[in-house]
């Protein structure tokens, strides 16, 4: 861990590789060839890429009951009450309709809807994570969404992994596809023989995925691409080095790209966390990941006040905030721009990652200024709805009539200009 | 208008022009130009293409008084009451932090926070729509955003036209800056000496414009690049052949790319209103474009039953739903898609253009499928907050080294697990 003092230009975004020209043309090629030729062309990229020969694409009730059967029953049930959890806060986020009356008859109102399909990409190999699947996918379930599917490519075996197939179950999806890449992407947006075309596509991938998602963009709804992950531990003299290692560690064992900060207040803790991490990084299975990440972004930025602190984190606006403060609940009502904030020692980051019932898919690379994780409202869309009476109209259209006139649309004027002409009909 | 039998296939998705490569690169070129050399570009880039000489950027108090006093003053009260009504439905869309109590102190949250700063992109000329002003600055006020800024490019004698001063005025925009087209979108994103760097930018404009908001989209947030408008029409025996006519128009004169289509059980008003749109395009004062617009996508489709109707419209996923039936209160609840919805024979399209208070700015070419039209939660993000005490994560932290377990993060497993290790600390 490098020691820095904090300064204003400092930043902890990254550069995100956004695939090269060749990249894009390969998967230009996936796409169009998948809605060319459907189903035929995803059996042959499977084929090539995932080295798996399938004769349905459609993974059956008997292998999800299989995986019902094989998994460890304790970590079922970890997952179910995970699930729960997940359910109980996102159903919190569902809203009333909104009505406004404007007369006895008359009102506006604001319709939340759910979108019809939905499809949710799980990457394959290690990357298979149970806790993504229904971290995507309850959301959509609960905003109502009729139709989620999964696409997934399988291993070479044609199998899907155990824990995948259980948080599916768990997490309620419809259906679930052996496809991955570019061609699962094309193919949800656009539907095949097998596969139904879904108005949005979430899930993390790889460089070939997420260019197939901004290629569809617009076609269908995509999530935002999610970065490098980050997380910033704000903290002062009364943290103890050990919680904060670990926790920048968690993070930093993710991925080279990783960034893992402290801001801390205390010069000496800043020393304490950087022997402690190198203590724990020796005995991490993942240490050459986690030791890549923490000597390329690693690092404690030292602070004069907590009023300072809390400036640079808005400034830096992180995907997770770590507060270890004294009143860090009171210190966590002036963050302005964070994706997710964990609140004292007990609430280390990796308890909303898979268990707490907040969303683990989160703004990152300092996008939090703007953006926020996965939501129920994701998955909904509002409409609109206007219902003016003959008495409201005749109330209002003349000054709908000028309005428009000033902005040149005779037409417009027109229009609510008619229902006077006719009103005797 | 064409007349034709309902059909799957149907669809009132057109292409929309994407901008060339040379397009691309002009506006690759100007955003650099800007990032270097900030506000010299800006007036470099204005002098040539909005040919204005400028010595500051910023309009001045003196500017928005002038338009005060020179506005019509029922024109000013018009544009007030249509600012109150929208101000009034967007404030019913704020909500409260949502708080999920998890034991006597430990609890999850999801605060609902503003960004920073909003940019509001005015296009110059007839398209300088006051209107637009209203419906794109009120939300992001309300939302709490606490910098508003508006760039709109200038006359060539370095005017802004009254109608904008006047509702930016009304609607409480902080700064507005003479400055449009790709280098006005390149300002916002990266900042000028002048001009603030945004978390957002939102509104209409040119191609050059969209690409533009294309390029800096991640470095800040967009709304959605706007396709062509249009509105659908569904109509049974009893509506008014001339209405429905006239609002079919309304939305033709906007565009030769505008879609306005009828959907009717009754092939008798198909025909009345076919008769209709040609009489009355006769006298409007933009015939030529509502005419091409009429002539290009201007449908009638002759539905069997209204449950026909219903699935037709929410295949169509029409921007604009004008229901004139029976009972077009109880059908307006069977749409699914749809941007905005009018219910009745006076609630004509302008009047949600104009003034009754919902947002103008609505998913066109289909989208309505899987977005919204523009509302307050554009300007909000949302923060999750987790606060486990040493009970609730005594309770809870085996579970979560299982999951991290499952998913091989031995470090996330180990920084749930340290606390205990730590707890008699």
């Amino acid at each position: 861990m490098k020691k820095v003092n904090w300064s204003q230009e400092v930043s902890i975004q990254r550069s995100v590789d956004q695939g090269s020209e060749a990249d894009r043309q390969i998967v230009q090629d996936i796409i169009e060839q998948v809605k060319l030729s459907g189903d035929k062309a995803l059996f042959e990229f499977t084929l090539k890429w995932d080295k798996a020969k399938l004769n349905t694409l459609h993974v059956t009730q008997e292998e999800i009951q299989q995986a019902l059967a094989d998994i460890d029953p304790e970590l079922k049930q970890d997952l179910e009450e995970a699930a729960d959890n997940i359910r109980r806060f996102h159903t919190l986020q569902l809203r009333e309709d909104i009505v406004q009356p404007l007369d006895a008859e008359s009102y506006l109102a604001y319709r939340f809807l759910p979108m019809d399909a939905a499809g949710l990409y799980v990457p394959g190999g290690t990357a298979a994570y149970p806790s993504s699947v229904l971290m995507n996918a309850i959301p959509a379930k609960v905003a109502g969404v009729k139709k989620l599917v999964i696409t997934t490519p399988p291993s070479a075996d044609g199998t899907i992994p155990t824990g995948v197939l259980v948080a599916a179950a768990i997490a309620g999806v419809d259906e679930i596809y052996k496809v991955g890449g570019a061609q699962a992407i094309a193919a949800l947006a656009y539907g095949t023989e097998s596969i139904p075309k879904v108005d949005k596509i979430t899930g993390p991938g790889n460089r070939f995925v997420a260019l197939a998602k901004r290629e569809v963009f617009g076609t269908v709804s995509i999530d935002s691409i999610a970065g490098p992950s980050e997380v910033a531990v704000l903290a002062d003299e009364t943290a103890f080095a050990a919680d904060v290692a670990a926790d920048l560690l968690a993070q930093a064992e993710h991925d080279p790209l990783a960034c893992s900060i402290l801001i801390t207040t205390s010069d000496k803790l800043a020393d304490e966390v950087a022997v402690e991490v190198e203590r724990q990084l020796q005995t991490l299975p993942r240490e050459e990941i986690a030791r890549a990440s923490i000597e390329a972004y690693g690092t404690s930025y030292i602070v004069e006040s907590m009023d300072q602190a809390i400036a640079a984190v808005n400034q830096l606006a992180p995907e997770h905030l770590e507060i270890m403060t004294r009143d860090a609940e009171e210190v966590s009502k002036q963050i302005r721009h964070a994706g997710a904030i964990f609140i004292g020692r007990y609430s280390s980051e990796p308890i909303g990652d898979y268990f707490a019932g907040t969303n683990h898919v989160l703004p990152t690379n300092s996008t939090a200024r703007f953006s926020s994780g996965l939501s129920v409202e994701d998955f909904q869309k509002k409409t609109s709805v206007i219902y003016y009476t003959k008495e409201l109209w005749q109330e209002n259209y003349p000054k709908v009539a000028r309005l428009a006139r000033m902005e040149q649309l005779e037409g417009h004027a027109r229009a609510v200009e008619i229902r006077r002409d006719l009103e005797d009909n």
